[in-house]
């Protein structure tokens, strides 16, 4: 924040909307940052809201000065990331905003990467009036959370979702594990899916459950994005799995990869400009993520249940007496349907957390 | 409720403080239930606040009349559990509202006792303006819903507590428990034990963590009421247990019942006239609770924590496949200090909610 009091309300609701924007597009973006960007004019009414384009299309900023044309003159532009001031595939947006004669620019967050960094001063130098953190921790923990992870850390951000019992059990003793958790629950699962870039899965899952590991409407059909689809293991997949079928239309890249070093897994796929990863399980690739320090985000999909046998959440993870548990700090909890969903992520480890605690 | 509209605001406060002033004596008046009682006088004032005392003393409704002396006449008495129209230790409540002059009651929950029950009929016939309902599930989930529960199943009520992580351990591999949640959640254990008339752990949790087994303050120093601490295993308590301690003041006494049948449990407390049972270990008697479909309450501290090896939260409770979860309903949740305390019940099974869902 520039000035000593917050923002007003009005470029409050415009950061939310530029948030909003930005969620639409989260998951076809990759590897640009799913930005949003709301244009108000020298009145304040809203003229044009944008979000990012696919990779090679126009930025946020650029969408949403065209759609608010002349109105722009004189005008604020509300962003969730500090627009760029480098030319990439395509040119600068402070160019675009300054052509285009805004006066106010407000940001969320800044722009950790040292090459497309320098939006906001540079516009200061030009004369615009320039504020950040404008709803900053809520925005980052929105779309560009992977993308920010991924600029500052060098490695793809990495959200392990789990669907448990209150005795943390995935499964139950004869290993059927459908459903723990109820359709409410189910249905944000595939609605993260399609926001993913990849989809990770141990070959002890994909053996035991025949994943599709696909992101699916409620009716199921396919949504237009699908996230690379990732098997870990040294075991082949059988020919018959559903993972193996090459037939549905629509349906993304299955990748194999033959180790058992969750580093190795991310480097690979660091390697292919993935951004946003989804470890979907089991137990013990789990508990060799969070043996590495390689988890980011936790979702615990909680189902309000009992089980008292059966697989757990998390197999091992190097943890041997209580006080190196692995602790996580909670950043939301609510309900869907019947059940609890805790969205948290390491208080501490190698990583460090991604936002002001 | 009598009447087609809900009680007014008045009443609904006059219940909320019958409540409060029931949860104060909450461990002090077994068998007899811990009700509340506030008398307004004719002007809706509030006269005079009551309690159950401890067995052998006044009623709640004898306490606030004495209370509120002439003032009750032409009245009204809000308490939290139909009066009781019958003779025991003391007179029958009904007689010393007629007697005090009140021209109104409102109740929350029916008495399910037929022997004490009839009260609201009989002041009803007296010509006493009466309602029933007025935050009845509030109240039945209160001080009440141990003594509710055992009028009508004739069993002691069981709440089953225990401190888990994410991942549903209760101990590290090393056996090491000390401590998976944090200080708030762990003050709210012992204010949930003074509350008790009995807490149960088996020989294993015993032999491995030696606990107390007391209510004590954060400072260390024990509450007045203690309840009684029931080992339950045929393995010995070893001389040098903490347990076995008897140079402690104010400690309650030990039964040590050398069975693995929760039923035999619970009909040995019933014998000795506990209404509120709360079972805090481990995950072989939780199991053998769970399975038995003798646990009525059931709370978890969940600390935002992954363990990945040790003890579950529940051991063998009979289920083999996903069909046989033992389906929960959460009637709270809510977070204490670091971490998260879901407050559930069983959603079906031989002994039903207790309230309405
Ligand atoms: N409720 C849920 O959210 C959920 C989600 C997923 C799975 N599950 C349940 O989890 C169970 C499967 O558990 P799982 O642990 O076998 O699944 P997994 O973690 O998906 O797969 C484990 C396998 O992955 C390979 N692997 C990869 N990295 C490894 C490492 N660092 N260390 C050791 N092995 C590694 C090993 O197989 P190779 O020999 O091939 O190398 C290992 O056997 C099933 O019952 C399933 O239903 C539940
Ligand atoms: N975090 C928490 O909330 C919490 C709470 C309690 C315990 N714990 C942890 O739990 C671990 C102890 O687990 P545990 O399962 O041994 O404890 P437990 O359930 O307290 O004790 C088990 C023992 O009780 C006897 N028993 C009673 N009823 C039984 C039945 N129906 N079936 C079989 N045995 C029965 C058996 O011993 P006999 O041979 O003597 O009959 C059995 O070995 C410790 O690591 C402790 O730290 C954690």
């Amino acid at each position: 924040m520039d000035g000593s009091t917050g923002p007003d309300r009005r470029t409050v609701a415009a950061m939310r909307r530029a948030l909003a924007a930005s969620v639409e597009v989260h998951g076809t973006t990759s590897p640009n940052p799913a930005v949003g960007c709301v244009i108000l004019d020298r009145h304040g009414e809203v003229a044009g809201v944008g979000a990012t384009a696919r990779p090679g299309g126009p930025h946020a900023e650029r969408v949403a000065l065209a759609a608010a044309g002349p109105r722009a003159a004189g005008g604020t532009a509300v962003v969730t990331l500090e627009p760029c001031n480098h030319t990439g595939r395509t040119p600068p947006c402070v160019e675009g905003l300054l052509e285009a004669g805004i006066a106010r620019v407000h940001a969320a967050v800044a722009d950790p990467n040292p090459v497309a960094a320098g939006g906001l001063d540079r516009l200061r130098a030009a004369g615009v009036d320039v504020t950040l953190g404008t709803l900053a921790d809520e925005v980052a923990l929105g779309p560009l959370r992977g993308w920010l992870h991924r600029t500052r850390t060098g490695r793809p951000h990495v959200t392990w979702k789990v669907a448990t019992t209150l005795d943390g059990r995935v499964a139950a003793a004869d290993g059927t594990s459908r459903w723990i958790t109820g359709p409410a629950a189910r249905g944000t699962v595939h609605d993260l899916r399609r926001r993913m870039d990849a989809i990770v899965a141990g070959t002890g899952t994909v053996l035991s459950d025949d994943p599709a590991l696909t992101a699916r409407r409620p009716d199921g059909t396919l949504f237009d994005h699908q996230p690379l689809r990732v098997v870990v293991g040294h075991r082949d997949v059988p020919p018959g799995a559903r993972l193996a079928r090459t037939d549905e239309a629509g349906t993304a890249d299955v990748l194999h990869l033959r180790t058992r070093d969750p580093g190795e897994v991310l480097a690979e796929l660091s390697h292919r400009t993935v951004v946003d990863v989804l470890l979907e399980g089991g137990p013990t690739l789990a508990g060799a993520f969070v043996a590495a320090g390689l988890v980011d985000r936790v979702l615990v999909h909680l189902a309000p249940a009992l089980l008292g046998a059966g697989p757990h959440a998390v197999g091992d993870a190097g943890v041997v007496t209580i006080a190196d548990i692995v602790r996580l700090h909670v950043d939301e909890i609510h309900r869907v349907g019947d059940d609890v969903v805790i969205d948290a992520r390491p208080a501490s480890g190698p990583t460090g957390p991604d936002v002001p605690q």
